[in-house]
């Protein structure tokens, strides 16, 4: 039987918090799920370092990625089927794009990213194309498959309706993340009626729509996706977690190019530290074994990378401070000199975390990131672009929301209490509104 | 002021999944989150391998632990507080030994502690009690703190009503865990009604007890417990993942001791092998250490060990079959010799496992492993023992009920489909009632 | 298009708290739904008088009726069809008995049914086939299609698998009511995983049957369905309230049979006290008329009727005693005598009531109710009786249980303080267990 | 002991599916819930009409009162007490207002209202201060206290830190029926962080405030309730069944000014035909006398009150159509026209309705109804109204959106479909969007 077709013997199901089941009857889906390259996402957490401020989102990218999977899956078979403008060879390929989407995604991504300037679409896409067993499955199916998978992935794909169940600002993608970051940080934000958006989902020529009678449904998703932006995703906490480990990431770099003799061996960095990144090298790495590594770092001779290691394995983190570029720049420059005068390196310990979000917006053509908007399919047919009807999303349509922190380390300041200087670096960070009071 | 009443400035919430917040108010209780062997624990897992079955329960001991807090805080504070039979200058002992009940525990425990034949509970003690941080912050209290806190996780403390707070047949402990793990694998056994468990609690002058109109809360708590015994914490697929993980230690300190040259040292791991094991070296181990070498065993010269590693890392697990141990002994001596034959080591790959549970009992003196009864509290004030009054938990009193499996590799077998002595092999471990429907 | 196959133009559902959407595509259920006969449900409790305990059971037959239907349709459509045990000709026929099997419940039903002597059953079959709107609809489907239903609700019909989805010991009936009185309620017995037990659930010759690998949820369930039966449904507050009502229609029964003359005439029970009840008489009754006339006979210069109705409207209860009948009967006799010495008729005011089940039995042939018990299906197809694998089922397999209690005006007795036989009544309904703290 | 401060032996709680328990504690407040009067409202569905669409909503207003009174009492409680800007001899009087805040709503409250120019406030404040059962358990507080609670329910009390907990726009009335609505209509909107607005809000001089961390839960709080004006209370089929209601009391009133002779007399309805009404006809009356009259009313002779009786009885309500009254005028007049030339009175069965709201304003003084505004404080101590923080309130502020709809009986007219003056009525109804797919 060709493999494109071929069913298991019996469903598979796997018990998923979020969507109670997710069911498995493709053998190519199967296939793909025990592969080295996705299991390896068991040992990316979803939220990067959110678990050091909200302590049940220890979630993997793994479980998110079959959750993308099961909504297309179900958005597919109990939605599309059937209909014209949906063509049901396309369902294999969008499952695999749903499934594999985030399979790129380095340690810890953002940060990783940041150091390293790297882009995980590109290595979605490279261990797609690669020498890998997840292209050695994806072939089964035709040669020429594996690019298809990653050029649904890269929006490239002609067929736009399918790159829009897995990208757009009403996917698959958002669908899942929200909610399972929502149960797995236990906030009550990030819930909507999934349930009735997937059954006013319909297919339309270049992307999905949305039945008119859905828009509250809609509204209600966008408002949550808001909140969890604001409220689990740029929390201060995670993002000081986060500082912590760009500053690890750049510290070890740093020594390893000015030669430093590490007590241990950086191996699995090495090709990174280099900009000589082969995809087995990119493969290998995951948190463990990150964490691993600052573990042993903690005990290096460099007091900056031991100093680092030791607040990101035992939490404790910087703190930080309100902070407005625009008005306050001049502050910045005096707190570095300051930092230098007290004999703390402001490179490593005074550093400036930008967080914007963009809630939702309509198409403006032309700009960077054009934006596929939402569109309410009326009665008659005519599709309506999502901010015409609804007042509330039209409210916030295109307002970007920004947020600036500065972050430092209070403890070590508390320390040298004695120094003249200290006293006016506490009151330039002082004075702020303060840390909420949800900590971890 | 007295650092054992000390109170933080504003009281620090924890955003939890189960309990909604976890509040913390005492000054010493902060300090000891903030710890780096209480930190340790976001590093070992709560339930070891069942994430490969069950793909939600990633969650880490971090979390049950200030779980089991929270439980015991409100049973302090909403229900003991101000009755005569509790000593109100037990709580914070009690609120210790709660939060760190767990923190000796190893990476994926049980079979850690199997094959170095090791008791996470005095590791516990010793962390306690020796020259490490937590020991520093609990010694604040009083130069005998640290030992009334080992003290009442190992039992022998004197005042049994706090004992039985963190360990009895129905204690904090377990209330979280049950309803914890029935959270974050998604299964909806192990919920029960514990806000009317708490309502209806008492202290008395050897253990908490049950107030007799809350008898059926308690009954459905046992039979939650029952049913996340059988159903989550010995899902065979799990312990298919245990059983290669009990494998690589064995063959990883076989190899170390008969002088097998690693291309990847097992450094950690030395003092183990050797039973030469120093706190440190414990407590600088975790679940993010053993993953780190798992993988890098991949590469090992040894088939054995890095066909083993690989098979945990990715998922290949063992199959596996029901076995009668009383009736089938021979069975299994017979397949050992085929395993030989076919060049399979039975050693490594025929593995008998057995669980067994007692879901309740009630007291029989002079037995090992006697057990503290759940008893109800009459209108009268006499105590009756929960079997006395209800007809369920009688029913079920006292009946251990025990599963034996038999775990091999499947796919290796097939491969050798041509060698005459798989078919006999296969018939052997076939015709059971299969794998169930669940799976991952 | 014949009516029996006939589709609405667009599906239509209903929003459902406990099964989040009721899917209606057959014009049949559709039609039936929007008769006289199936709307009157709105007007009659699920649980009669329990809402006065649990203040949140105000819920209807109405929506219990719609969701036995889903689960039947899902059961149907989800996982029988297609299947060679299951006849999709009967799929109609099995979702009108699944809608319609408590079309016949009077008001308050089992109070009701008590004191007139009725069967709500022979109603349900009465309104199915007589001159009824329900009945002109399903006679459009053909013209023994009426007689059908009754009779699959009546237990008569041939294919007992049919009968076994509405009527068994796993049927959609209890499925329903058991999760949507836990929701009601609010309390946290009454959950079980359905979702698992529909998957697992298959046709077989003479029922359904499950899978084996369901088993643990069916445990579940009988446990649930127990903590339900003595947590809520026996519930002795809403026993008390229960033993008041009928107590008002003995009364306004035995008032009209003695000619007394009402202020507000009985007019629409007139044929049930006459025991010459039409069938229009049964349908035109529902809990708003009684509830209307037991505001008025608050008035009543009676003064028994008028009490009792201002204790069931205004919620003034009996209060309870336990109960022995084997040993106590004596004292029941006494407590009579007594009652009249102080001048309170013990006809109404002293009142015994007992409950009793079984939650599980295997069949035992020849005994009265005949219970078909639950098979489960082995992996070579054997059945086999659930009690002979689940010990937890085994143990309480046929054990019934009974709880007596006695119910008197406290309240009346407290004020006849004065009278000397006061004491001895108030000391032989005293000490016992007392109320539990649920109230209301 | 005093009356005010008495507390019962032991504390109550009632069971309660969206707090989990209400508390009681407080004589004063277990007497109030035994009163006639608050018992009526078991009698008065929090939702009027709302059932015959979401059938889940069948609810009463007595639910609802215990649930303000158990949010409020939390504030109290677990939040201001202890705290210098709350005064706690305030704690009574406050309970008792939200406890008994709807205590006037008649049956089916908005339409009756309407009808016979009521408004349920100064019913609630008649009943508090008149010859009642309720007026007398105030009383014994002290003398003026029933007049009290009324002013504080009628905002004139002179505390409006009290008045703001029972009425403002966050107050513990919304946000009881918004979580209790939604969970008894089963939608997912409702949903809001209650447990985290309860945490902080602050006591202030002239109303509650709200701690600025909580800003997001505030903003979840204010889009919660806007989904469920639109979604719930406002949905088209609700208010049809609504317009239906008040056609009936406005035929039925007509026909008693008129002299028709009733088969069923309406005695409990004439003092308000009459306009007379008596405290006592008020109080005596309820949605069961309400259902009871309609039910006889469906076999009057008159044939309107008898098929608008039938239709809301049956739920055979009206078809609705978009209608924009400011363009639209017109084609009213000309409807009503061709209504007559058909035979069918405009005025019971063509009728527009208008449905209005402002999901939040700030403080317009001068303006009718002014709104006092939400306030954040800040860590200074300032107060900020919340628009001004909040760009998500801020876009929606002070916009009202207001829907118009215009219904009629469909059947009756594809009845008449041989009448030339039908299609072109039908022309002019039709076209709209149409029915969204949620009915019942």
């Amino acid at each position: 039987m060709d493999y494109k077709y071929e069913k298991l013997f019996e469903e598979k199901v796997f018990k998923d918090p979020v969507h109670r089941y997710i069911h498995v009857r493709d053998k190519v889906i199967w296939d793909v799920i025990g592969t080295r390259e996705f299991q390896r996402l068991r040992r990316i957490r979803q939220l990067g370092t959110t678990y050091l401020v909200f302590h049940g989102a220890e979630h993997s990218r793994f479980q998110h990625s079959l959750g993308v999977y099961e909504i297309v899956r179900r958005i597919i078979d109990d939605g599309f089927s059937g209909r014209e403008e949906w063509n049901d060879e396309e369902r294999l390929l969008t499952l695999c794009a749903a499934l594999l989407h985030d399979l790129g995604h380095g340690p810890f991504s953002h940060a990783f990213e940041k150091v390293f300037a790297l882009d995980h679409e590109k290595y979605t896409q490279a261990i797609l194309t690669g020498p890998t067993e997840v292209n050695a499955v994806l072939r089964r199916v035709s040669s020429d498959f594996p690019q298809k998978v990653a050029d649904v992935i890269g929006k490239t794909y002609p067929d736009k309706l399918v790159v829009s169940l897995i990208s757009s600002q009403i996917d698959a993608d958002r669908m899942d993340y929200l909610q399972r970051d929502a149960y797995y940080t236990g906030v009550s934000y990030g819930h909507f009626d999934m349930e009735r958006i997937l059954r006013v989902m319909r297919p339309a020529e270049e992307q999905v729509v949305i039945k008119f009678s859905g828009m509250h449904a809609v509204e209600d998703y966008i408002m949550s996706r808001y909140q969890m932006y604001w409220q689990v995703y740029f929390h201060p906490v995670s993002r000081s977690a986060e500082v912590i480990l760009i500053k690890i990431l750049h510290r070890a770099k740093h020594l390893h190019n000015s030669g430093y003799a590490f007590a241990q061996e950086p191996v699995h960095f090495k090709s990174f530290f280099d900009q000589s990144i082969e995809l087995e090298d990119y493969i290998s790495l995951d948190e463990s074994i990150l964490l691993t590594y600052f573990q042993w770092w903690r005990k290096e001779n460099d007091p900056v990378l031991a100093d680092l290691c030791d607040r990101f394995i035992n939490r404790r983190l910087f703190q930080y401070a309100e902070f407005e570029p625009a008005t306050e720049y001049r502050k910045v420059v005096e707190l570095e000199q300051l930092f230098r005068k007290v004999g703390i390196d402001p490179e490593y310990y005074l550093v400036t975390d930008s967080s914007s979000d963009l809630p939702y917006d309509f198409y403006r053509p032309g700009e960077e990131n054009e934006r596929v908007p939402i569109y309410l399919q009326m009665a008659s047919g005519e599709l309506r672009e999502l901010s015409r009807s609804s007042e509330i999303v039209d409210a916030i349509s295109g307002k970007r929301r920004t947020d600036h922190k500065i972050y430092f380390p209070e403890d070590l300041l508390d320390k040298k209490q004695d120094d003249p200087h200290i006293n006016q670096i506490l009151k330039m960070l002082r004075g702020s509104e303060g840390v909420d009071e949800l900590v971890d």
